[in-house]
């Protein structure tokens, strides 16, 4: 068997390279093969921290893997097998300008910020560059590389798992790990299921995030009589099917709604540490009553206007930090980013501690190398593991979950729509299944609005002209005028970095 | 041949019903067959001016044709050969009330106007009422005439030609006459052609309406020469081919947009005096420059809230009486309605003069009866023709045009939404032409904003449910709170006409 060689762009994204490096290495599957790991990034300091981190990852493991680095984006991915993109054009800095040009016009957020998009880096009508970017690693992709499997977790992953099928001829998959909120509707179950056959009332311990109530949950629940399904767009998809032994779990659901879900919220705003602490939270709930379905991981974050308003409004609805896309969670956010960072930087430079022993060589729960280990080995996957919550609990089950072209699964979504669906994997790529539709409350209100919304974005980038930037905002609650829209417009077109985006949008 | 039953429900709207009933008696194929026309409405006094018009109609032309009246829908609906339907449940002071209540909320023109529909009598999310009563008209139908064929021309036509296929087995067809407004393309072709060819000027003369422009127009073009297309959803229909003489002849729409239209537009409003006059508007030019096609007959109503900010905006887009969803242009129409009706109903009382003298016995204009026949004699055509616009000039010829499931007409459109459409039309009923797909700007940024408010009324009606109402307020430029939304629902759903609406969407 030839070595698998693995190229990553934007490999800067130093946490997330790092913890792939980490599964990459670790893989009983790929050991074998032999890797050749290819870190690029156009960040000389970022390219240091995630070359010094494989380079002693490896001889501290004794793996059987060779690193590079370089800065130049063709040989990376010149014959590699699989390419995986998490470059983000620009960085944070640049974004969050945009975002505060924005403000001053009234449009809290940014002009990027609408329903069912509300996430701060999912660039879509203002991510030119990082749409371009994607468009051309994939068109290097089918110079250098024409049977590699593009494996891009970079955002916008609805509208680059679109545009990029549509547009090239690679072997694309776009990843996520959004969907493992999943496990917080399991977190439900486990609570109703501890109160009603074990008598164990763990409701305000799991709110409090005290071990004690995971572990009472694990016992509760046998993860191997659970089956799911989570549906619908990249950020917006729906648990389409919650079923525990046998019988339709919502009703737990219900009944947590009903009876603890007050309580919960009570312990949960005072114990709350992460913006990201939303699975459960009153937009949650509420989303669940008004379309039908529970929404998952990111898509809480989605929504419409009304969960959004202004700091005070998501404070209602998302707690105290007033979720993630906050001004108080995003700030967070970005800190902890670079915390994290600055960890990971001191402890390449830090020779005399193990990396292995502050990261250690477990299995992170994502999914993509298990994805990279079943289609290098054609062996066929429909799920893989999580580490067990609590000692001695069975491990849980994951559905592969993947971003790619409809064709034909989910009803009623077009089939060359990215649709994020558990699928089956091999070596032949990605098999879809057939997909329970989604109710008609979804489809209507929350999968058109946001099909919609990319399509918009996709032809303004592909097409340019101001009025489709204007356009975008005469729809757009915080706009009260015609001209609050174009003089918003003009000044982001106006800020120095977007000279070539204005041009394109001229 | 068997008599045909023609069954007109709602024909109360006794200017329409009455037009119709002129080009059934007139229409030399139907003449032989003999013809059983049942006029139903729930009014008497209705009832009483359009049964006296058609009877008396009848006997001066002396055709071969019997007229019935009744207030009992099914007893109309028996064994009929087609059913016409133009009801509107409640009447226009039903939705007046209702558009006074939203404005004192905050929803100027109510919360039934949105994007791309801006029809001040286009009932969809307050529609529940129209929705139910034609629903209820095409079960009717289902059962005491399943071979009918049923023809709608009650709006809202885009939302009813989606429901009843996906609702019923009736064989449907929905119709509307805006897409003669194609006429003005031509209107400006012979402009250009004019100058050119003849070096005649006369676009002030078509500006001022001086029959002298027309008629240079008709002289400078050669309708038989004229190629055109017009796709979309019914009131968001696009001039997708526009040819002449084998050219594009979009080049003389530039050319007129870029030497006429200035001159053209100082004239026009001074000289406007209806609020429809609005096809070669400002609103119509800038729609055409944004999306890159002409707005088609009432499409240049809609547009986003650029458009219809407020009065003044209105007026600056649409010439001095704000184009016919102003308060001026709405007021005018609903006069203009009365006063019609009012000379109609003094026509039939008066038996001094014939009817044939008011209302001569030539064809309106309207394809409705050219269906007809086109079906009950199985007769096919895909076009039928306008009298000529000037003494000498060839008739024009116009596409059959209707609204039906796309079953795959329109690329980009799902199968079982309603696209207006060019269809040809036998005994067989309705065939589907390959139809030119839209430009990927009009599709991405009108075509599905707009579908997506049609799935959400639809939704609405077939679901019930306050969120959904308060939902569809969320995503409108004129919601400046959540708390505004919901009043301005429950003042609404609180109207006492409500009652059982508001029951459907508690």
């Amino acid at each position: 068997m030839e070595r698998l060689k693995v190229a990553f762009i934007g490999a800067g994204s130093a946490i997330w390279s790092s913890t792939i490096v980490i599964d990459l290495l670790i893989n009983e599957g790929l050991r074998e093969r032999g890797l050749d790991i290819w870190l690029m990034d156009i960040s000389d300091s970022r390219l240091d921290i995630i070359y010094g981190f494989a380079k002693r990852y490896v001889e501290e493991m004794k793996a059987n893997a060779r690193v590079y680095r370089t800065k130049d984006r063709r040989e990376a991915i010149k014959d590699a097998d699989f390419v995986i993109n998490s470059a983000m054009a620009g960085g944070h800095g640049y974004y969050e300008r945009m975002r505060e040009v924005s403000e001053q016009y009234g449009y809290y957020r940014g002009i990027n910020s609408v329903e069912w998009n509300m996430v701060s880096d999912y660039h879509t009508i203002w991510g030119y560059y990082q749409l371009k970017l994607v468009l051309d690693v994939s068109r290097d992709i089918e110079e250098l590389a024409p049977d590699a499997w593009f494996i891009n977790v970079a955002n916008p992953v609805f509208e680059l798992s679109t545009l990029i099928p549509r547009k090239t001829k690679v072997k694309y998959i776009g990843l996520c790990h959004g969907h493992l909120g999943f496990l917080k509707a399991v977190e439900v179950l486990g609570i109703r299921l501890a109160e009603e056959k074990l008598d164990e009332k763990v409701n305000a311990l799991c709110a409090a995030k005290d071990p004690r109530g995971y572990a009472a949950v694990a016992k509760a629940v046998d993860p191997r009589e659970l089956k799911v399904e989570m549906t619908g767009f990249n950020h917006v998809i729906w648990l389409s099917k919650f079923r525990y032994m046998g019988e339709d779990a919502y009703r737990y659901f219900d009944e947590w709604v009903e009876k603890n879900a007050e309580e919960y919220w009570r312990i949960w705003s005072e114990h709350v540490t992460s913006p990201f602490d939303i699975d459960l939270s009153p937009a949650a709930v509420n989303m669940y009553k008004v379309y039908g379905l529970y929404p998952v991981g990111d898509t809480v974050r989605g929504g419409t206007w009304k969960y959004h308003w202004d700091l005070k409004t998501k404070q209602r609805w998302y707690g105290p930090l007033g979720g993630p896309d906050s001004e108080i969670g995003w700030a967070m956010y970005l800190a902890h980013l670079r915390i994290r960072l600055e960890e990971l930087s001191r402890a390449v430079m830090d020779q005399s501690t193990p990396l292995v022993k502050r990261y250690p060589p477990r299995p992170s729960g994502e999914s993509l190398v298990e994805i990279v280990e079943a289609i290098a080995n054609d062996n066929p996957k429909e799920s893989y593991t999580l580490r067990p919550p609590a000692e001695g609990a069975p491990p849980i089950p994951v559905p592969i979950q993947v971003n790619v072209p409809n064709k034909g699964a989910l009803p009623g979504v077009p089939d060359d729509v990215a649709v994020e669906m558990p699928v089956r994997v091999d070596g032949k790529g990605v098999h879809r299944k057939v997909l329970t539709p989604l109710p008609r409350k979804v489809m209507s209100c929350v999968i058109l609005p946001r099909m919609m919304r990319m399509e918009w974005a996709l032809t303004a980038f592909l097409e340019g002209g101001r009025d489709l930037l204007v356009e975008w905002l005469m729809i757009d609650p915080r706009t009260k005028s015609t001209s609050q829209a174009e003089e918003a417009v003009d000044a982001i077109l106006k800020l120095p970095e977007n000279d070539e985006m204005a041009k394109h949008f001229r």
